[in-house]
């Protein structure tokens, strides 16, 4: 079943036993993916759920439920400082096949642009068409973007969540060392952009609660560090699983 | 000294203690990196070599050796089915920042293209300036491509490597779980194409001494799993190095 296509769909298009299918998914199952009448595919809510369903014309016939497990075992946010250029999509998509819960770009002292609402718009069509292609069941959710400042406030109301901010100077330890010696419920991973955080920034973060991390010996760039602390997240979480 | 330019130069410029810059390095220094004379840099060999520099006009001075530890302790070898359109750029740049000694593109059953010269030429410039962004003292290597039959005859004839084949599906091991379980001297990770590996590539590979491993739930794409795998190879040599 796992290479069957797949689709995202909202609740509100689920009636009884049937998907009533907007124009655009008719023309993505019937001229892009070429599907026929009958044909199946994987129809998912975005939110964890599920189904296998058979094509009809204007409708698909929901068949029987899902029950996939390619999520994360625990809700892992990802705050990203805005790179420049258009290196955010490929963070947006490689952060989704890596699992990620939530993204929320904020806007940091070395910030180029903010970004429009037309680039917010096109990084949840990202993550919606990665989620698809990477077989995950939950969408990662895209937040409206903030300042370093609103974020901090924002999330040191929720005491529980493991708080990481990763520098790439200094003798921080490794986020590895680190995941290995921690219980976390949660974890907020923050990242910077090319020029790193500012000190001013690195502070804030540290009184709001956060752990300064590193993620090895080399200089990483914006779009890469994002990648290479997701990865060492999940192996972490899925080689408990894997030993299991 | 870590915010210091870089550039790689090769044996045959050093004369006692001067450089002999090129025409095209000369231009670098002075009109990109808008350096002026006595202005200092550090020059590496990009083969674990560096030094401190000055600029004198078509020259420079050799200041002192420069002792950095941005290397992984053992050497890492990517074997990499050549994936379709641009990709193979991203992954040289990105398996740079994290350490790879080496990149063996190969020529797999779901190969599209065979790469130009051009393009051998393009991947090994930007290994070079990725080496320099990310403050490496080596510069990977980047083999021409064979196909992965050739491959595995050159590979088995080494009994000391670590051989690990990177597979979507099924349960293999985590990665992780190896490397926490394996004492390696020297590790090749092969990664297939975005159609995945063919039966009869798996079979070669287990038959030469490969062990399938898995980078955990997700189908990632060809581009994302090679930065997913040296993510946490290079995790687990620096998580030690940081616990000393």
């Amino acid at each position: 079943m796992a290479q069957l296509q797949r689709l995202v769909i909202t609740a509100s298009q689920i009636d009884r036993q049937q998907i009533v299918l907007t124009a655009e998914q008719q023309h993505y199952l019937s001229r892009v993916l070429r599907l026929r009448s009958g044909d199946q595919f994987i129809a998912m809510n975005g939110q964890g759920q599920g189904w296998l369903a058979a094509l009809e014309s204007d409708r698909a016939q929901i068949l029987e439920p899902i029950h996939a497990h390619s999520e994360l075992s625990i809700s892992v946010t990802l705050v990203l400082a805005l790179p420049k250029g258009n290196g955010f999509d490929d963070v947006v998509r490689q952060a989704t096949e890596l699992g990620v819960t939530c993204i929320a770009p904020v806007i940091s002292d070395r910030t180029l642009l903010n970004p429009s609402a037309n680039k917010l718009e096109r990084w949840r069509r990202i993550a919606q068409e990665a989620a698809e292609q990477c077989e995950r069941q939950i969408v990662p959710e895209i937040l409206d973007p903030v300042s370093w400042n609103d974020c901090l406030q924002i999330e040191s109301s929720d005491s529980d969540i493991c708080r990481l901010i990763c520098l790439a100077r200094g003798n921080s330890p490794h986020l590895l060392n680190y995941l290995n010696k921690s219980v976390c419920p949660s974890i907020t991973l923050a990242i910077g952009t090319e020029g790193g955080w500012t000190d001013a920034e690195i502070e804030g973060a540290i009184a709001a609660g956060y752990q300064p991390i590193s993620l090895g010996r080399r200089i990483l760039r914006a779009v890469t560090a994002p990648i290479v602390a997701l990865s060492l997240v999940a192996g972490v979480l899925e080689r408990m699983k894997n030993e299991e």
